[in-house]
């Protein structure tokens, strides 16, 4: 078996990956800033980790997986002047920025819960590390890396780069930074427009904010990710993630707090990036009118939709594809990832079904093909090479459901605990329930009317002096519970 | 209608209810300290507060619901010496505390969820809220009422009790308080045992501690919630909630505090105390052996329990008490409450169905019946009165359903209104699926199987070429989204 290789987006490499402290893993995924309800990029970049998650778990790591909540410092337009995007909501509310972010906290749980994203080990806020992230502050500051200008502290990335690589993870050079700058417009403290905010000033119109040694204000946005993750997994630690679109500045200001505060020069040893989603091969975006809601994808309430799709089809609509690819949108990829569920549903249930017999079958290699489950994901967690290879698999499973081959009761409980592993575990499908969620509802009502309409049926078969088929209704109805009474009024049915 | 009237803890008498800044309300209520899984007793508090939120929001208050997550400061023993009650879990279990925190908070979401009580407007933690609290410190010593030894700053009781009445919500004398208490062992820092600490200083041994300025620790365990309190509702808010366990010293100390920082003499208008819930007449307690989870309750899986019982049951069982006094759990209870939230969701399904006539009957006064739903419920939140009243109701539902009465469809509208307004949004029961649980996944098993008998007596009617109702079988499972399919080798259906 191969062990276990990641693309470090650090190195642009995959890498052997190697934990810091096995059998212990420390990994770190950027969460929401919660202002706003998720949409559908978020939960594919935390599924993505989610998968990850489960796969370090289900190989015997013990992760501590810390994901973020961002509550504060997050600006409009994710600048470093200008309003707070969760004050802001709570301005135009008129309530308090905290019924902001509980609110959108709970949206953010619920969809994760209906998607079957764990939760993290550890879901720090940003407000929660205030003296934290100004303790980090002060050590920047001693370091020779910030400096103080009218109550704000900003990190000077010039300096830094004297000292340490500035720009590697999203190869980029300090001077062509330099050059695609826009100048400082005179209104900024900084000295430098790379510099970028460890702590803002902030005036009676910031909602939140709190006293510091350099006066009231709030911390900056990039501040949080590089404070929680230290404290919680230490100066150095295996694995940091989020969506490719925080590459830069986010994680790149990240590193440079990290080194800045602690001097430890390889603070993470395992960058992981997943990418975005597409519509129909356009971006996806509220602007465009195609970024639908988690809601809306269910129930297929949007334009774009031609109908709604179980939320445990879209979990493996995206883990067809790989997490560091795009992956498009349309309704024929999502009825294709349906029908393909589908199929590897009743592929399992028909596993679950079959008998063997004593003598295992030398043709068929179950360890092989256990290897090929591991290996794929060993891949830098390529879950379409895992998906094909249970696809692959129902192949003997229903060869051995039609006699044409037959295998041993043993390979039949090998094979069932290798789909159960890596579908349910690994990939994280409640397949025995995959299909439930909207019809369950609507099969109820239907019960009740189709049961209504049998009743109709037998009254018209008992006018017509079908006693034979109105009786055989009768017991069909009986058998599940449901009596019939007849009286002068016409048939009435009750539920046992 | 009778206004709303509330009984105060602090005055010991029902007193009007009057909203300090109408038609916003502004609510606080101790939640949980995070570090083992929530017991019934938990539940029963948090259920009737969420009762008492979805009235005021219901008459048209607007409000603000704050209920805290404890997560550090919080010692075994309840008491101001000793280690912390989620540190030790960390220790013991060689996790980070807030590894311990989110586990336990997951657990305590999951258990609100279940039993349908509402989230609250803000659901701020005592980590989350350093800086506020060493704040709030620094203003009650500049005001005189704490003093700093060692690195701990301990809150003077005596000393506020020269100005301000300390005790009253208690009924404790403090010169009684005196006599009753243990001498100072020696051991503590406290100038009198009376005192009580708002930050202890911390060594190494304590996992979760800050800087201050009185040196490195942490908070005390009164202090977040006046502190958070006071945040998210003003120096002077109307309702202060929790269980009656909290009232000494938790809640006096948190009045001295909010007092001896803010020099309020009436922050907190209105105390609710929630009662305590007994099993079979004796204390529900783990040591006893009779504190069964919400799990066990719900799947049976207890020695004290015959069966197990919906969430929906639970609910109403414990609103069948007024929330200030004793409930005792039995399995008698439980199965009365079962039967009697059967016969009331029996009597909203009679009532959807009714159909009335045009002329309203004069001998039933529709609203007469709502103002006494009301009235119940002004009598500070009487619920058992309200379910009383509600079950009376079903009476007239059920003398018009069998004939003996009639109804205008105007009285049943409004009758109807009635019920969904305060069984569904006041007690918060979902009556459409209380019992929906268990039998959902056999009902949607029996579709299946009814459906394969009547594909069955289709074939068989079509085998004796009674192609009519054989036709009729098809069309009503077509109707259904259920296509037969008709071969060589029988019928088969398939599901739209």
């Amino acid at each position: 078996m191969q062990p276990l290789y990641i693309h470090n987006s650090l190195s642009r490499k995959k890498e052997l990956f190697e934990a810091i402290n096995p059998p212990h893993v420390g990994m770190y995924v950027c969460g929401p800033t919660v202002y706003s309800n998720v949409h559908l990029g978020n939960v594919r970049t935390f599924l993505s980790f989610d998968v990850i998650y489960r796969y370090l778990e289900f190989i015997g790591y013990k992760v501590r997986y810390v994901r973020n909540i961002t509550d504060v410092g997050h600006l409009v337009g994710d600048t470093d002047e200008g309003e707070d995007k969760i004050g802001k909501i709570a301005r135009l509310q008129k309530i308090e920025p905290m019924e902001v972010v509980q609110k959108y906290t709970n949206d953010f749980h619920d969809v994760m819960r209906v998607f079957n994203i764990l939760p993290p080990s550890i879901e720090p806020t940003a407000t929660g590390h205030i003296i934290e992230q100004i303790s980090s502050i002060k050590k920047i500051i001693e370091n020779g890396y910030a400096y103080l200008v009218n109550g704000s502290v900003y990190f000077s990335v010039r300096k830094f780069s004297e000292d340490y690589p500035y720009g590697e993870l999203s190869g980029r050079k300090i001077d062509e930074l330099m050059n695609n700058t826009r100048d400082l417009d005179g209104q900024s403290d900084k000295r430098d427009p790379l510099d970028f905010a460890l702590w803002k000033n902030a005036d009676d119109s910031h909602l939140m904010r709190w006293p510091s040694p350099w006066g009231i204000g709030f911390p900056g946005w990039h501040l949080e990710c590089s404070v929680m993750s230290t404290k919680y997994l230490g100066e150095e630690f295996d694995i940091h993630g989020g969506g490719m679109d925080l590459k830069f500045p986010h994680h790149e200001c990240e590193i440079a707090q990290n080194i800045g505060a602690n001097k430890n020069p390889n603070p993470i040893r395992y960058w992981i990036h997943g990418n975005m989603l597409t519509v129909n091969g356009r971006k996806m975006a509220k602007s465009e009118g195609n970024g639908f809601t988690p809601e809306e994808l269910i129930t297929g309430n949007h334009k774009l939709l031609e109908r709604g799709y179980s939320p445990m089809t879209v979990r493996f609509f995206m883990l067809m594809g790989h997490y560091a690819s795009t992956l498009d949108f349309s309704n024929d990829a999502l009825q294709a990832a349906e029908k393909g569920l589908k199929k590897l549903c009743k592929g399992i249930d028909t596993l679950i079904k079959l008998s063997g017999g004593k003598v295992p079958n030398e043709n068929v290699d179950i360890n092989a093909f256990k290897e090929k489950c591991y290996n794929a994901m060993n891949d830098d967690f390529n879950t379409p090479v895992l998906i094909a290879t249970l696809f692959d698999g129902i192949k003997t499973i229903n060869a051995t459901a039609e006699k044409i081959i037959e295998l041993s009761q043993n390979q039949i409980d090998q094979l069932l605990k290798i789909y159960v592993d890596f579908v349910e575990h690994v990939l994280g499908i409640e397949w025995d329930t995959a299909f439930k969620t909207e019809e369950e509802v609507s099969m109820i009502m239907n019960e009740v009317n189709l049961v209504e309409q049998l009743v109709n049926l037998r009254s018209e078969l008992k006018e017509n002096k079908d006693w034979d088929n109105a009786d055989k209704i009768r017991n069909i109805l009986s058998e599940f519970g449901i009596t019939i009474k007849d009286s002068k009024e016409g048939s009435t049915w009750s539920h046992e």
